[in-house]
């Protein structure tokens, strides 16, 4: 508590509604597979696949944080209208560019100001000299 | 105060060492010059140009902030390792997906946690219907 | 830019209603004027004095950052709601335990969502051993 | 993931170096057991009971998070240097002034940058008219 969020395989999921709920909110990360040591490596952090946010005063994604496993690399805060605003939805989309020395393992947390946190499926890169 | 520091035209300024020191820790903008209303665009700051700044535990690059005119939209909070740690040295980036339904000017602030808040040049971007 | 709005002797201003705006916005720090070396020290931040911001879903206090000299010490996040929520009122306020060793001085910044960056007048502290 | 660690009743846990540990990440919410509804109410956060935690440069509390429930209320950022500094200990510290208007149940989070994320025991308070 507070509860934390992790997506589901949706195609399991029958309601629709929910289906969407769910991608909406998860945060996935999108990034090559392997990486240089020592060199710019760019990882993306984006909320939602298929399905849009809102972009509410009272309903929007505030915040985008990125772990290589427990140890926090970066987190972005977006303010309401960054994605268009009132009435308008959008994937907020974050990238952070980092470097590292050894195989990583990275998780990303989104927060929803009215459903509270979400978080990614890992995704491993192999990190080479 | 705190005191704001902003890029100047480096060539104007002899000493390398400055050249050196005002580069690395200066935020750019970097981004097309016309959006699509209502379309995801792709805003990056970069922290320095030609120079790198360290990222040792207690001087680095510990966040990057983007504003337009006066709001801010989204800042990324990074912690001392991302860019390397200890002994090495980068050029910390982020780039910010929002959407515009008008025209727009892009200013970002990056903090140095030994040397300060340091302000980029003001962009400007276009946004068509 | 983006600009950075100070707070002003409001006595002298004459009209009522800008009085209550630029008061609600200042950040006012509030400590005892001398600290005991090494040992915790609390910092408060308070913003408004007389008058109070409102709490609104589209126009609300999001941050409160505490800085000694040019040196960021904290910064609290808040989100609407925090203060009561739409149609309310209040100050958003927040205590920092900072320990110091020599003399400092601090200034607080606002961020108002509406209206942009505000920063407080310097506070001094004479810290003994 | 990343791993959320809890305090656990630290008098089961022989080990001292263990106790030391745990109470000196854990994150323990003070504040009153009644809150008056539209009023403000003061919740202090507390990094540590009976034990310090270094402010070391590449070892510090970097972050504290309020949540009522599942929502976020506020977080406060730290730097490092901010509790003393290298080879000093102590306990990050954060009082958030927050509204109510009904009964809350508040939860905070601490960041330690080589330890991670810890959750206090959740509080209860109940809100009068």
């Amino acid at each position: 508590m507070p509860k934390i969020n992790r997506y589901q395989d949706i195609s399991e999921i029958d309601r629709e509604a929910k289906k969407d709920f769910i991608d909406r909110h998860s945060a996935f990360v999108h990034c090559e597979g392997t990486a240089k040591a020592g060199e710019a490596f760019a990882v993306t952090v984006k909320v939602g696949e298929e399905y849009q946010h809102p972009d509410d005063m009272d309903h929007y994604i505030s915040s985008v944080a990125l772990y290589n496993k427990d140890t926090k690399l970066a987190e972005a805060t977006f303010f309401a209208g960054s994605q268009g605003g009132q009435d308008k939805k959008g994937n907020t989309t974050v990238t952070f560019n980092v470097v590292l020395d050894k195989d990583a393992e990275f998780v990303a947390h989104a927060f929803c100001t009215k459903h509270g946190l979400w978080e990614s499926d890992p995704v491993s890169v192999t990190v080479a000299a």
